[in-house]
C-alpha cells in the first residue's frame, strides 16, 4: 500500500512537513508497513522555501543584504539538497514584513536587497533559482534587483537612479551590459500566481500599492512612472512589457525578472510541483493525501490540494483532502481530481485550541479514514 | 448498495429522525439509487418515544394525570404504528421538569400519574410497554403508580397510606389483590442504564435524593423508609428486592416496577435496539451509519452508537459513526464494531452555529464518506 502524503502547510498550526507526518502517523496505526512517500508541499508563497529545504534535506543560507529601505537586512534563502537549486522568497530581503507600518514608502522602497540574494547563489553555483514574490514592500519595477546584478538606471545626466518607484520617471537610459553573464546559466522560475499588467487600473501601484503605503496621488505617480519605465526598456531592449500578464507581480519585480532575466512566471503550485518531482512521487500510488488550513471555493484557483489533486487526476489515484476549515464551493472540487473532503476537527473548540490540537486532530482524521480504506 | 442508517439524536441540533435523513442526503449524492433504511435511535432517555413512534409512524396520546406534586399535569406516551405497544416515560407523568426547583420535595412527591399512563394504555389495548424511568421527581418506590393501578398501600390503622416517599415508614400492609389484572397479559419493559440497589449508600435516596431536593436528614430518611418498604414487600410478596441491581432507578421505581408488575429491566438502547426490529433490519445491509451529538470514552457504556454498532458487529458489517464532539477514549470502540468515527464540523465556529448548521454538516460528512465507499 503507497501513500502519497502531499499537504500544504495549516497555517498557523502545523508546517507541511508537520502535516505529512500527523497524516503518516493515522495511516500507520491502521496500515504499519504502508509506504509513506511524504512531499511536503506549498504554493510558492510563505513555507515554500520552508517545505522544499525540509523535504530535500537541503540548508538555509543567510545573507546580509541592503532592505527595502536601504538599510542593512540578515535575509536568507533555501539551498536545496542537491547544492543546484536556490529557493528565494523576495519578501526575505524587500518584504513589507520589515518595515514599520508608519515608514512604508514604495517611492523609495527597492528590491536590491532581492538582486543581491540572486547573486549570492549564481556565488554559490546554482543552476535554477526559484522565486517566491509575494509581500513585497516595493514598486520599483525590479531596478534595485538588477542593480544589485550589473544593470545600469541612468538618468539623463548619466547619474546612477536612487533606489525606489519615485525615481523612474528620471530613467533616460539602461545599461545592461554588466549584467551578472552567470545568469544566462541559470533557469529562474518565478511562482506568480496575479496576472496583473504593469500599469493601468489593473497594475502594480493601483492595485499593491495602496497596501505599501501608497496615497491615491502617489498611486498615480508611480504608474506613471512605471509607464515611463516600460517605455525605456521598450526602446533599449525591444521589449513591450507594460501589459504582459504578471508583469505588475511584486511592484513590477515581475517585469525586471522577464524582461532582463528570461525568468518563467508559473503558477507557484506548479512550480511547487515541479520542484519536488511530485509527478514521478505519485506513480504508483494506491492513494494520495492532501490538505491545507483552509479549503474552500477558492482552493480551485491554484492552491496546493488543487494543484495536487490535478496530478493525482491523471493517474486515476484517489485524493483525500483534510482541513481544518472546510468553506462555501467546494462542490466543483470533486471534478478535480478530489475524491473527498474530510475536516479534521473534533468538536466547538477556540480557534486558538484548534489551531493546536492541529496534529493530533490531523492523525485522528487520517486514521478514521484509513479505517475505511481497509474495509 | 444497502444502507441502514441508525443514529440517535445530536442533542439541541437535530432529531435522530432528522439526523438519518440528513445521512441519507449526503449518500443519495453519491449513490443516487441506494437503499436507505431509517432507523431512528435513541438509547431509553430523552428522544426514545419520539424515535418510536417517528419511526413506526405512531401517535402521541395524551392524558390528564395526578402530577408529582398531586396537581394536574397533561402528560403523553407514544403509541406505536402497530397500535399494539406503548412507550412511556415516566418523566412527562412524574418529572422533575414538572417541578420548579424551589418545590421540590421527594418526601411527597408520587409515581401516581404515571401508573395512570399505564392504565390508560391498558386501556386501549396495548400488549406491550416500554418504560423509560429518567428524570423522576420521586422518591416513592413506585408506590403511587401502584395505587394507579389499584394495589393498597395501608398503615396499621388499615389507612390508605398518603402520596410520596415520607409515608413509607407507616405502610403495614400491602393489598395486591386489586392490581389492574390486564397487566398480567403485558409485557413490561424498563429502560434503565443504572444499576443502584433500593437502599444504601448506593441507593435511591443517597444517589439521586439530593437532586430531588432532599437535604442530607431527608436522605436518610428517605432511605429508612424504603428499607421498610422492601421488608413489607418481602414479608408479603416473598420478593427480597432491597438490593437487586436497578430496584433503585428512579427513587425506587425500578422495585415498583419488578416486584409487582414483573418488568424487565435492560439497558435502554438494547430495547430501542428490540422495539425497532433493529437487527432484522441490519441484516445484509452493506453499511451501517451512525452517530450522536458527542462520542468519546462513554460511548462504551450503554449509548446508541455503542449499542447500534454492537448489533452490525454480529454480522460483520462496518459501522461508520458521526459526531459533532469526538471526545477522549474512543479507542476502545474500534474493538466494538465501530469502523470509523468521523467528526462533522466543517471549521472554528460557536457552538450555537455548529448546532444550527448540524444536518448541513452530517450530509456534508456522509457524502464524503461515500465518496471513499465509491471507490
Amino acid at each position: 500500500m503507497k501513500f502519497v502524503l502531499a499537504p500544504d502547510s495549516f497555517k498557523e498550526s502545523m508546517s507541511a512537513k508537520k502535516a505529512a507526518l500527523a497524516m503518516e502517523k493515522g495511516i500507520r496505526t491502521i496500515f504499519p508497513d504502508a509506504d509513506c512517500v511524504i512531499v511536503p508541499m506549498a504554493d510558492g508563497g510563505e513555507g515554500t522555501v520552508e517545505s522544499l529545504v525540509s523535504m530535500t534535506n537541503g540548508e538555509m543560507v543567510k545573507v546580509d543584504v541592503i532592505g527595502p529601505l536601504g538599510e542593512k537586512v540578515l535575509a536568507e534563502y533555501g539551498l536545496l539538497g542537491e547544492g543546484k537549486t536556490a529557493v528565494i522568497e523576495m519578501a526575505s530581503a524587500s518584504g513589507l514584513e520589515l518595515i514599520k507600518p508608519e515608514n512604508r514608502n514604495p517611492l523609495v522602497t527597492t528590491t536590491y536587497g532581492t538582486g543581491q540574494l540572486i547573486k549570492h547563489a549564481l556565488d554559490i553555483g546554482v543552476s535554477r533559482i526559484l522565486i517566491g514574490i509575494g509581500g513585497s514592500a516595493t514598486n520599483d519595477g525590479g531596478a534595485g534587483m538588477l542593480q544589485a546584478l550589473g544593470v545600469s538606471f541612468k538618468d539623463q545626466d548619466g547619474q546612477e537612479l536612487p533606489f525606489g518607484g519615485g525615481a523612474l520617471n528620471q530613467l533616460a537610459s539602461i545599461d545592461v551590459s554588466g549584467l551578472d553573464s552567470r545568469i544566462n546559466n541559470v533557469k529562474i522560475d518565478v511562482a506568480c500566481d496575479v496576472t496583473n499588467p504593469l500599469i493601468g487600473v489593473n497594475g502594480a501601484s493601483a492595485v499593491f500599492g495602496p497596501q505599501k503605503g501608497a496615497t491615491p496621488e502617489v498611486v498615480k505617480l508611480l504608474d506613471e512612472n512605471l509607464g515611463h519605465y516600460a517605455e525605456v526598456i521598450k526602446r533599449i531592449l525591444g521589449k513591450d512589457i507594460a501589459h504582459t500578464e504578471g508583469a505588475g507581480a511584486a511592484g513590477g519585480l515581475g517585469t525586471g525578472l522577464m524582461a532582463f532575466l528570461n525568468a518563467n512566471l508559473k503558477k507557484g503550485v506548479d512550480l511547487v510541483i515541479e520542484y519536488t518531482g511530485l509527478e514521478d512521487r505519485i506513480k504508483g500510488a494506491d492513494y494520495v493525501f492532501t490538505g491545507e488550513g483552509s479549503i474552500d471555493g477558492q482552493t480551485l484557483f491554484g492552491k496546493t490540494p488543487f494543484g495536487v489533486a490535478s496530478i493525482a487526476k491523471k493517474y486515476s489515484i484517489p485524493v483525500i483532502a483534510f482541513a481544518g476549515r472546510i468553506g462555501n464551493g467546494v462542490e466543483p472540487l470533486y471534478d478535480h481530481g478530489f475524491t473527498s473532503i474530510v475536516g479534521i476537527l473534533k468538536g466547538c473548540t477556540s480557534l486558538d485550541d484548534a489551531l493546536k490540537s492541529g496534529e493530533a486532530n490531523l492523525a485522528f482524521a487520517a486514521e478514521n479514514i484509513c479505517r475505511l480504506l481497509k474495509i
